[in-house]
């Protein structure tokens, strides 16, 4: 299989580390906007570096994305980048004729008179809305197969398949105790997604209501996480997950929620009160002259990039599934986990556990496409394809999942 | 008298409307780095507003501004820029041969090792170290003539000549209870420069010890503001009065709070924690490539200019100087204030309240200068000038002080 990555940032240059030491890779070319990290990343690598090669690539040109395709005849896509940048990378696979995966889907768009009620573009129905394309076609654009989403649907499709007859409820729940020293404050993930994420009105899934959105932050709830994480104040965020349980798992309601913790929330409403969360253009002084910038990259570039922090960190974090229902007739709870533990994952890979955790997944997925034990066509999400090998598989590369009976 | 104004903002632009109606100024130069702010300025008098005229001017450059000076035959600069342009202003006046005011002093740095306990540069430290040029020019720079610092300081001054024989503490206190309508979140004053007195390590003034700082938002107290404006929470801020009142009066101990409420403090943190604060540059994604931008001018930049929210905004400032002592053998507590009405200063004068309180006391220091009232030579602070007739014509502007007998 050969496979153009776009973005070799924390989670692109982790692909590199996990798929550098499998045999179904025969080439992988790493692609960035900054071709000295994309560079980098490749120089880094130890086991069979000369199956990869980098490139530079601007991910928001559609037509250099597909001739870079085309040049280096690429099997697949697979989008590492923000996802400000899914539709071009999505629509240029398409053209390409390559397969495509990515672990973000394209955003949201809120509803203008009743942002906390109701839905307007959901994440990802620019990517449905060519699905019948990708589907004629005869490829496949396994949307986001990440950790959440990714191995969070995989775990729902799990339980829905092998462990329950009826579910009533689906929450994908995310929790970490991961510190870094040095720092009153470094998050662990892309604080531009992390916004993006989190001050969007949260969506919701009622199967006799559909999808709706409420405030952000709504219905905290404490969490118990495993492997001596603990309780965790959770709220609900926009994730994939709401939207692609729902159109391949049956149950009444799905939500995600998000273990953010008192003081992360009030940095992030803070954000918004003083409009540093806008994407749109500001006007400022340069050094020559006055230029234009959008607040949010001015906060991402104001904090560390969390990928460089791994070696600070410690602590571990969590990606489940908690799903509610009945088997058998008796009702069953079960909250199905991935830990990474970041003590770990800096000594296997030298990546940060979140980043690495994002990365392992579709990796994993690849591998599964490369032998032919996950196949599709058109727009499919992690839970339309069967569980249990991604699962096994999952464990083969040395991270196994767990299950919690609760309740 | 001939007034160059520099900085045609909220506080420039309130100046002139408070200007155009007293006869001591014969003409007005109206110099903004914005041309159209400073002709919008001008254009808006409709009192004798042939004696006003607008100039493009970067406060920044020395020269131009010397040059300015000489050309328009100022006998004054009166400074109404943000703190960052003191030092050119000031050096430009002394070389012109022309007086200066300002209404903020020079900036101080923080002490490397022990910032939350010792001073280095402090606020006016480079304006007070060129005070022998001054002196020997035979021209007045009189620094810090604002509300806070200025009419504050006349208020010290004017407790110790008049209502104590001894004073134990001075504390300059400053609340509000104004509130803007459609907005989360919205400062009544510039934010580059409130962030730069509340992050500063504040400092404090103490007889046996001399000057030292503290922790930011150090010893909250409750004051309790008068006409209706009720009790607020105050915190140390670096601020220039208690630099400037133990040089030319008697106190124990001298400081200043500020009646930030637990919300400002909330996301002043809050910018800290994230390095929004900084002036330092970063490097973000601009139109044509990578530009380098100050955070703290991206956040002024996502707020809406306080000068522009008069109308939306109701309520009250006041500011005023706390002075315990003793008078005639007997303990004594006092607090002079000023407070301006929202609604009345939008009325009169169409200028937001906390913005024409700040603008009218230079003002009424001009006119007291023209006439030969206050008169002095080298750099000094208000409270080494007579106060009496300071507060007397201050009333008569329409806008009377009050004393309230406290403790």
């Amino acid at each position: 299989m050969r496979v153009l990555l776009v973005g070799a940032g924390g989670v692109g240059t982790a692909v590199t580390r996990i798929a550098a030491r499998r045999d179904f890779l025969a080439h992988m070319v790493v692609a960035d906007y900054d071709l000295i990290r994309a560079e980098s990343a490749v120089a880094a690598l130890t086991e069979r570096a000369d199956r990869f090669s980098a490139r530079r690539l601007d991910a928001s040109d559609e037509d250099a994305v597909r001739r870079l395709l085309t040049e280096e005849r690429c099997d697949v896509l697979l989008n590492a980048t923000d996802p400000r940048f899914v539709m071009p990378l999505f629509r240029a696979a398409l053209a390409a004729g390559a397969h495509y995966l990515d672990m973000a889907m394209s955003l949201s768009a809120p509803h203008a008179e009743r942002p906390h009620e109701e839905c307007w573009v959901k994440l990802g129905d620019d990517q449905f809305e060519l699905a019948d394309s990708w589907a004629e076609s005869g490829r496949l654009a396994l949307v986001g197969m990440g950790v959440e989403p990714g191995l969070s649907d995989v775990f729902a499709r799990y339980a829905a398949d092998e462990l329950f007859d009826e579910i009533e409820e689906i929450g994908v729940r995310d929790g970490a105790n991961l510190t870094v020293e040095g720092y009153d404050f470094a998050p662990s993930f892309s604080i531009w997604t992390t916004i993006e994420e989190c001050l969007n009105p949260p969506v919701v899934y009622e199967r006799d209501r559909g999808w709706f959105t409420t405030a952000p932050f709504s219905e905290p709830e404490v969490f118990d996480f495993p492997e001596g994480i603990g309780p965790v104040e959770c709220v609900n965020v926009e994730h994939e997950e709401v939207l692609l349980i729902p159109r391949w798992v049956d149950a009444r309601r799905v939500t995600f929620k998000y273990g953010l913790g008192d003081d992360f929330i009030t940095k992030l409403k803070t954000l918004r009160q003083l409009g540093l969360d806008a994407t749109g253009k500001v006007t400022v002084p340069g050094e020559d002259g006055p230029v234009r910038v959008s607040p949010r990259d001015v906060v991402a570039a104001c904090l560390p990039d969390p990928a460089t922090l791994g070696d600070r960190m410690t602590g571990k974090t969590c990606a489940g599934t908690w799903v509610k229902g009945v088997k058998d007739g008796a009702p069953r709870e079960v909250y199905l986990y991935h830990v990474v533990d970041n003590q770990w994952s800096m000594g296997e890979y030298g990546s940060q556990a979140v980043v690495w955790q994002t990365a392992v997944n579709p990796v994993v997925a690849l591998e599964l496409l490369a032998s032919g034990t996950w196949s599709g066509r058109g727009v499919l999400g992690p839970e339309a394809l069967p569980p249990r090998p991604f699962l096994d598989l999952l464990t083969e590369y040395g991270s196994p999942w767990g299950l919690r009976e609760q309740g």
